[in-house]
């Protein structure tokens, strides 16, 4: 129970992203906040590492400085979180793979697929682990219902329907709030808004339940919004390698909906239905049956479930938790224990294939189209 | 308060329908059963509408014979039900509208875009009501939405997402079964499965509160258990009029729902959502807000939804009422009290334009499509 | 199916009970209105039943005009709803049973536990139905549940858990609006507000379904509005007499709670749940499992729940058409099928004990109390 | 941002309590973990603690060798956790108190409501914070609706409802069960069983959201498994020093319920309900109004909602944050930041006076019975 070192890139003060790895990795007391390079203003970002109670001469001014730091440091981190703008994921978490450290990336992993083929061969030559931050299919409930899949329980899955919509950027008066503004224009997020901010969350958790691979797509996008130069909903029907037909709506203009993020996975003997808002229940119908609720701590769950939840059935454990989940297993795995629920690279880049490939589909009236990346095709 | 006098067409012993309009006709007061054609046998027609308290002299061996004694009586019926099979409800509701009855029809209307067209022109011409069983739209809570956007209480609607979907038909091994097939043959349910049984009812919803019309769509459809010949799943994408985006997902396969049918309207100033199965409440979030939770019979609802609810607020009212409520409206109209809310010839033709566009679509790969009927382009 | 012939007295123009009763006997077409002393103005009363269909020499102007025309007949009415003011139910009820009709009479079926005694015998000597509306007890999944306990599915009863509060009289603004104010005033009410108001539903809901009657009982009464003086809270705890432990709250002053009437009954080896504002599920757990929805109209049900549901699974049926349920085991029962779901007058006379019980124990502190009536100890 | 250093007596290898305790001072990185006396066993304790990387000199054998290395040093523990068992919290809060040590005591405070006192009078003696871990009401949404009644958004208030109830307890093949028996044995668990248990819990709530003391009250105990001693349902009614109504039920035999733990309080002009499995939302009504839910992380709460919430609004928190909240409202307090939403000795003192009250009304029929530690009369 030697706790692991730990060192985060970005994250700084007034970030939430930061308090929230901070949390995760510090909350079942399996790390130590060992290092840091917390701000793209290295004083600042020096004296607030500090402030956190890391030591001097690993609070870093920028990540160079941090990995020409711990690279030569015989009790140099075991991990290193990646929690800075998107653009710049991919050229640190490049460059730490490439030093020998474990790496948690935030997502996006990468802006383009070709950037993430690239990580995605880096962490395999590097034998290092490489985690991308899908932390919602670290909720306990998920991770059942992925057993519950995999074990046949609802026999071979026929349809996945997933929808991530919330109301936070539907009011047309504060469109022009920076906070929000950005996600919508190419410049800053890139080539897609909504879905690549919240749709991908929802692709990945198909494929991780359902346990199988987006394989093509069609997508309609709308800009409810007509100043937003991005789409803020979008439809995304899909199909899985195994023939599994998939449905994704995503929305950032459902006002009402808070975070409406909820995945339903119907096969042949059966259904599951979770939502995040109540993360701890997972809903589960047998073909001709009652459904039925089960409880997170409930007799019986799958390894993951239990040993990825704190507190007794029905007490609720909520998102940070979910993030502190992906820290237990990055320990676990660091310490050579495999954990295969833990979203790794090749995630990451199927992530990205599917936002270019929906951005194409959408473009060319829903065309269906191979969502891919080229290396998995 | 004279009520007046309803006669039947189908709806014979056995079926599910047949009990469902004696029940939505008779309980409110404001009709008697006072004709009927009930079955395609026509002795054991008569003896059951004789049993049911039709006069001998008005208990017809089919419509036909209903049609020529009725359409001489100085007494003659006020209204006319048609619950037949799908394929014969247009000769017989063109007939008796010719003949200077109202009616209201099952749906789907029609079988074909044309037909539907045509039932248009004769309701026009002969000045009698036609109106169409899209029942939902007739729950107090749907009135008061539709009312609420009309109001311009959520401002320009920008988009519609409706759900329309349970697991009934979820099971292989019972998907021989009479009861379940015809519904995936074409041979007996026409071009469509799954999108023809329930998605209308879920496209008209859209329309209905909203207040708008569809103008074009793009659809896909899958057959998830794979002996169907026409889809048990189907996602249609749309845009109406107005540009407002619509999302209609609609399953037959989805093990656990019930009768998952919702739909959530959401507009420049805030959002509203119904459930079928809670359809007593009517969810609203003003943008900026907070959800409030609107309740049938509280003060201050719409004209709609204070006139179609019996009793006070809390107490639900559930499907068999909203059909009375569809005959509530008929007994006004044919009073000569105008109902907009009743779901008219246009409104059934409009429903056959989306079923054919959306099998075109689905087969085209999911090409945008005008899915208007030729009248209304 | 020839139909029965149905009176009323009371229920009114404007009244709310008077409609509810209509659309309970006549929605399933069983009965046909056919005698009412509608008002306590004859000649109102003689005009709105004429209105309404009923024929003229059968429109009365008060109830012993009705008694008196009605004895006389061949064609006598085959059932009388007596649906006047509280105050004159025991003597009307008491005349109609007395002339050798069947009566379903609105709760409470009288003012004092002497009177409903004596309806208790006068029912049992004249071989008549005397129902009393517990209609709550006819929602079909309140039957399912009875059925349940009833075949040991949730073993020996512990303990029952019901509340029935709302918040409707919360508003000391409007204490003094009369459709409030007779509530809480002993001239006019009784004894007790809102425990004889509601919690008698409660009460009786608890028998219904544990299948067993409140032996003793101990209460505490509020009056958390000052100016009030019967109570408008209350929390009765009892016994029943297999021992089962109850807890029963009651409220009229409970803000945001609209139709709050819900009830738990534990076992041995199993729960149950039940809510009337979504009356079509019954929830249930069995020990060491999962927690199951339980939906009118799945396969399986006990006879009950399926003779008085009329649409398919997860189409929602309401208050209404419980009301229509009493109705329909009232037609069965006067046709000789004997119905036991029924509420008698034995069900009546043990509400009236129990709210005189409570009264008493409110007073001297909450101390214990035999709650049965004389004849029943 | 010095963390603060921390240590904990009891919370050994495989309790439950342990890891909640240590997430809840972790997590937030407000404190670390310093010293321990975690095992009855000095041995396993010692090595325990250093496993979880306290220093060896800091891992110690008992609490008295705690309180003796503690007390001289400099850098002496900032905090104090007691998470021993119940017979034990007394002597060992008292002990730390008088050496000038903040403390943390679990529930219950003490065994007898004269150690209550004393502990009350040793604090204020002391200066020191002595809390108790009531930590539900920790929860942002709690903090929130006791702000709106100290606000006065739901005017005076009239009645608290408040239910904490299980199931966990209902199986009679498991009541021999170690694990359960001892709850109902009044030689380990004391004069009660579940309202010790969980009902303090609830009465605390109602107390500390409706800003009130509980006066008097009148309870009801049962044991519904014949096998125990103590009571495995429970109610109780109560009243407050301003006039509040309370009704308080409490189980562990009510199968189905997982946490039901929830509050209603219900004032002049407005209505509050908050459930412990939804921990992360408020339901409020104005009196006139529509029900609107509250969210944690929306605009404009109070203080201690938006301090005590990690992350935006819809991202749910659960039991284990709640519980880190009393550890951040400590760290605040020590550092000189009062923290009124800490419950204290007083709090712990008056359960006990509960407690005590409830058993002796239920043993004499229910009598009402002063309910405040003589202290506080």
């Amino acid at each position: 129970m030697k706790k692991l070192k730990w060192g985060m890139i970005g994250g700084g003060e007034g970030s939430q992203i930061g308090p929230a790895h901070r949390l995760g990795a510090l909350a079942d007391g399996r790390f130590e906040f060992t290092a840091g390079a917390l701000d793209h203003r290295p004083d600042v970002g020096r004296e607030y590492a500090q402030r956190l109670g890391v030591a001097e001469d690993r609070a870093y001014g920028d990540w160079a400085e941090m990995l020409a730091g711990e690279r030569g440091r015989e009790d140099r981190v075991d991990l290193v979180t990646v929690a800075t703008p998107n653009s710049t994921h991919f050229e640190i978490t490049k460059s730490f793979l490439e030093a020998g450290f474990n790496v948690l990336c935030e997502k996006p992993m990468t802006m383009t697929v070709e950037e993430g083929e690239e990580i995605v061969k880096i962490a395999a030559a590097s034998g290092r682990i490489c985690a991308v931050n899908y932390c919602y299919s670290a909720y306990p409930m998920v991770r059942q219902a992925r057993a519950m899949v995999r074990a046949g329980e609802i026999g071979k899955v026929r349809l996945v329907v997933t929808n991530f919509s919330h109301g936070h950027h539907g009011d047309a008066t504060d469109a022009d709030n920076p906070r929000v503004r950005w996600r919508y224009d190419p410049a800053m997020a890139g080539v897609s808004g909504q879905f690549a901010d919240c749709g991908i969350h929802a692709l990945h958790m198909a494929s991780f339940i359902a346990d199988d691979e987006v394989e093509s797509l069609s997508a309609d996008f709308a800009s409810t919004i007509a100043s937003r130069k991005l789409e803020d909903d979008a439809m995304v029907n899909f199909r899985m390698s195994g023939g599994t037909v998939g449905r994704l709506w995503t929305s950032s203009v459902a006002i009402g909906r808070q975070h409406g993020f909820d995945i339903q996975v119907f096969g042949e003997t059966g259904g599951l239905r979770w939502e995040s808002e109540q993360p701890n229940q997972l809903i589960y119908t047998p073909v001709g049956g009652r459904t039925q609720v089960i409880e997170k701590g409930e007799a019986g769950l799958c390894e993951d479930a239990q040993r990825l939840s704190r507190v007794a059935i029905a007490h609720p454990e909520g998102f940070p938790l979910a993030v502190a989940n992906i820290y237990c297993d990055l320990a676990d795995a660091i310490a050579g224990e495999a954990r295969d629920g833990l979203p790794d690279a090749a995630a990451g880049v199927r992530s990205m294939a599917a936002v270019y490939t929906a951005v194409a589909s959408a473009k060319d009236g829903g065309a269906w189209m191979d969502a891919r990346p080229p290396m998995f095709q």
